[in-house]
This record gives C-alpha cells, structure tokens and sequence, in this order.
C-alpha cells in the first residue's frame, strides 16, 4: 500500500496534477451531445455515451503531460447505471493510457460494509470463484467520521498493491470549518485529528518517497492548513482539490510541498474540462484547449516548487 | 422535505422498521445463483442478476408487513455498473410494492458536486430537456462532515416532494466514538454537535407528525446515547442501524422513540436476509424465513413503545 505509483508518474512528468473527471453535461461540446442523443436518444444512457466521449477525448488529450485522473462518482451517479457504466469504462480507458486513477467517491461505512466498498472500488470482488475487478481504480477518496474500522478493510485491500486512500481532513469548500476547525479540549482542531488519525492508519506502511499510503484530501483554498498540516504531517501525501475553479491560486499552493517538491497531487476539473469554453476556441477543439489548460497548470504550480 | 410517507406506512403497518437490503452473494440461496450462473455466466452480471431475483423474493414477501427498505449501495457498487443496475431495478420493485426506499449511500461532498448526488439519488436528471429519476429513492442517508454547503443542496431537491435525509451522528460500529464521542471546548460530544446541526439544517421544514426532514443516524449498539439524543433533539427522526446482527437488543431501542412510539426505523439487514440460514429451512423458503423474522422483530420492537 503506497502512492508510489503516482509519485513516480508525478516525478516522471515534472508534473503534480491530476485532472477531474467531473462531467457534467453542460460541459460537454453540443457536438458531442447531439451525436449522441442522435444515436441514443435524450436518455441517460445518450448522456452517459456523450460523457464518455469526452472523457476519452479529454484523455487523449492528456494523458503524456498529466499523470492522473479523478472522476467524480457524483456526476456519473447522476446519470444512473449508465453513467456509472461510462465511469467504469473511463477507468479502464485512463489505464489503458497508463494514467493513475483515484476515485472521487468519498465513501464511509462501518467495518463490514465497508470491505465491500473497498473490494468494489480498489480490489476484487470474488463470484463462485471467478476474481473481478468492478471498478479498479488506484485510489479512493474516504471519509473517515465513523473511525478506524471504516478504514481498516481498505488497509487491507490495498496491502498487496501499490494503492492508497486519501481521507477528507480539510475540505475546500466554504462551510468546511463548520465542523472541521471546531477545537476539542486541549486545544487539537477536528481536522487536526483526523490528520493524527490518518498519520496513525498509514503508519506501518510507509511508502519509498517518505509517504504513507494513506493521504489526506486538504483544499488549496485554506494555504494556511495547507502548511500547517504539511509541516506537522510530513509522511501524509496530500490530494489538493481548489485550485483553478475554485478560487485558490499556486502561490497559495507551495505550502503543500516539502523541500524536495513532493508531497502532494493538486487537482484541477471545470478549469481543464471547460477550457474550450473559456479560451473561447472552436468547440470541437475542446481536447486541445484542456491540454493548453494543463500545460499552463504544470508551469503555474512548477514555478512555487 | 418531511419523513411523513414514512410515519404513515409505520403507523398504517405498526411496524417502524426497515428491511436492509446488503445481498452480499453468499447470502443469495445457492439454487439462484446457480441459475443466473448458468445463464449469465460467474460474471458481474450473473452475480448482479441473483441479487435482483433475490431482493425482489424479499420484496414480495415483505411489502405488506414492513413499511420500508434499505439498500445498501456498498453492496451493490461490490458487483460493478451490473450491480448499480440491479440497485437501479430494486428500488423500482420496491416502489412498485409501495415500499417507502432508503438509499444507503452516505454521499457527501462540496455544494456543486452535492447538487449531482442529490439529483442523482433523490431528484431528477435534465437531459436536454428530458427529465429522469436516476435511481429515485426516497431518502437517502448522508455524511455531514464537509458542513452546511453539502447539505443544502439536498435540502433544495427533497423541498418540492416528501423526501428526507438521514445524517449520520453516532454511528453503530465498535470505532465510531474515535472521533464522534471526542469533546469539544465546553464539553459538547462531536455528535451531539452533529445533531444540533441536523435540528438547525432542518428547522424550516417540520413535518406533520412533529420531525423534520432531516433525521440522523445513531445506532441500536449505544443505547445511551440514542436516549439522550432523543431527548435533547425531539423533531430528529431517528434511522437506527444494529439491532439484530450486529447485537443491539429491543430493550435498548426504547429510547429511540417518543411517548406516541414515533422518533425512529429500526433497520435489519442480515437477520431478515439470512433468516433461512438460521432457521435452517430449506433455502427455497428464504422468503418465507425473511417474513418470519420480521415479523418477529416487529413484535420484539413493538414490545418496547
């Protein structure tokens, strides 16, 4: 259990992002859709071939110059079985073109439920005998407010492979401190804690580049927890949501990193996957526009290493 | 937003309890699993097809005893899309026996990605103008751990309709007071403070039999805390996970409810799904061991109001 993988994709690629797969439809060029809906129908199941569409495009047009992917499980989710079919075939279509993949899913359960999300989403799912992975991703976003034995089955999956989890500790979002800066006696914020927590879970496997397989999702949108927990927590591998989109800028980025440039992976979605419509180019020349997007990421965040 | 179609089935039935529905592949009855073997192959898709033969045999037997059922997304997510589809399919089937359904699922995540799940899980998908419920149950439960802004757009999709979430707060596994039960400065547990944010996000939509559409989790395995909570939180409708399996007795579970013997929905997954095995009946009669032990459980709750 380790982000081994990605660290070597990152270093490999001077390049510590990852692109979400957030696909909403209205992110979607027209052109795509209408094919779709064409062939399909209005259906969720013409959304959820347009979404896979893109994703591939998006790929493409990515995957030399940015080691990972993220998709969201909530906006394939959102399109029912079918989109959660586009999900699978992304993962498959993002390893195929040697990109590491981690699974937005935020998912929590106690122990027992939770060993089937972890053979669901990282390992195997056994039938008759017969061994299959259903989603197969590399790594996965938890939530880890139900404590150790919601961690412990993913511990085990990812043992015998190169995975990881990233644990929610400081989310990106506005109300995040709602309940995560709350201080509980003695003076330790929650987040705090579950940065100790995940500290504790990952520490019997650390990994080659000094990192534990078990990260931590911290938002680029509070820099100053960013370096508070990368100083206090230097074996926690960091998954960076809220650059780009969500307001939080590179110069905010660099308390993430440890002297050497490593230490975590800074993802970016709506910024790359609506660059088309930004950059304001010829639709069809969506791929193209995220990868300049990409492009001009990697250099924004090289220059704060 | 409110429970309210809920109350009224459990007090049309006398029964508030809720059928989780966890079918792991072992507990399918081997007769079919072998047919779906054979005709889909020990595949993710034969796999899936059992659990939907299985669930709906539950289904029919159920329906007019027990007000409502709760598929567990883990267990569905375990078998790939294919298993997401036989969830997509369950949840019909339980509707169309007029079972009130919860989804599992725990979701949580930042506002805008929210927006997808709830959408996805309890509201409508627009596809160019074309609208679909995805999976469409009728609550669904959540993590409250990111704050208000992952809540409210779940506030916003069950407004216009009787839906309702269930927000975790006291979790019914071993590990769940690593972090809830710590203490906050002044001596708040964090998943009293949980609660409190239930009662606050819940505030403007008060349901007719006195509860919100904003329930918690708190589990059958901390009796005291269940009671406390009750008391201090009177328009929390309660989804209550770990009587029966995993060991929490009826006797504790009289704290769960008010003087009117509402408050709460006892859940049980494994005793009602693997009755069979326990009665050692024929596993042809799954269905008829499932009836039994609810029925069964109806009267040991029933015992406690």
């Amino acid at each position: 259990m380790s982000f081994n993988p990605l660290i070597e994709k990152i270093i490999a690629m001077k390049n510590p992002t990852v692109a979400g797969l957030d696909p909403k439809l209205d992110y979607v060029p027209q052109y795509i859709r209408e094919k779709c809906f064409e062939q399909y129908g209005r259906t969720l199941e013409g959304a959820a071939e347009a979404l896979l569409e893109f994703n591939k495009g998006l790929i493409d047009a990515l995957c030399d110059i940015v080691p990972a992917v993220k998709p969201q499980m909530a906006y394939y989710e959102m399109y029912g079985w079918q989109g959660v079919r586009t999900f699978t075939r992304t993962v498959e279509y993002a390893h195929s073109k040697g990109m590491y993949v981690i699974t937005d899913g935020k998912r929590n359960d106690i122990g027992a439920t939770m060993e089937a999300y972890a053979a669901g989403h990282l390992g195997m799912t056994d039938i008759g005998g017969e061994s299959f992975a259903a989603f197969g991703a590399d790594a996965l976003t938890v939530n880890g407010y139900l404590g150790s034995d919601g961690i412990e089955p993913l511990l085990k999956v990812c043992a015998a492979q190169d995975k990881g989890i990233f644990v929610l500790v400081k989310t990106s979002n506005k109300s995040s401190g709602e309940l995560q800066n709350l201080l509980l006696e003695g003076g330790e914020s929650i987040y705090g804690r579950m940065a100790c927590m995940c500290d504790e879970w990952g520490k019997d496997v650390p990994g080659k580049y000094g990192f534990t397989g078990v990260g931590a999702v911290v938002g680029a949108t509070y820099p100053e927890q960013l370096t508070e927990l990368r100083i206090e927590h230097p074996s926690i591998f960091f998954l960076v949501p809220g650059y780009g989109a969500q307001g939080g800028g590179a110069k905010g980025l660099a308390g993430a990193f440890n002297s050497e440039g490593l230490g975590a992976v800074v993802n970016s979605s709506r910024a790359i996957m609506c660059a088309y419509k930004k950059e304001g180019c010829d639709e069809s020349d969506f791929a193209g526009a995220a990868r300049r997007e990409a492009l001009r990421m990697r250099e924004d965040i090289g220059s704060v290493l």
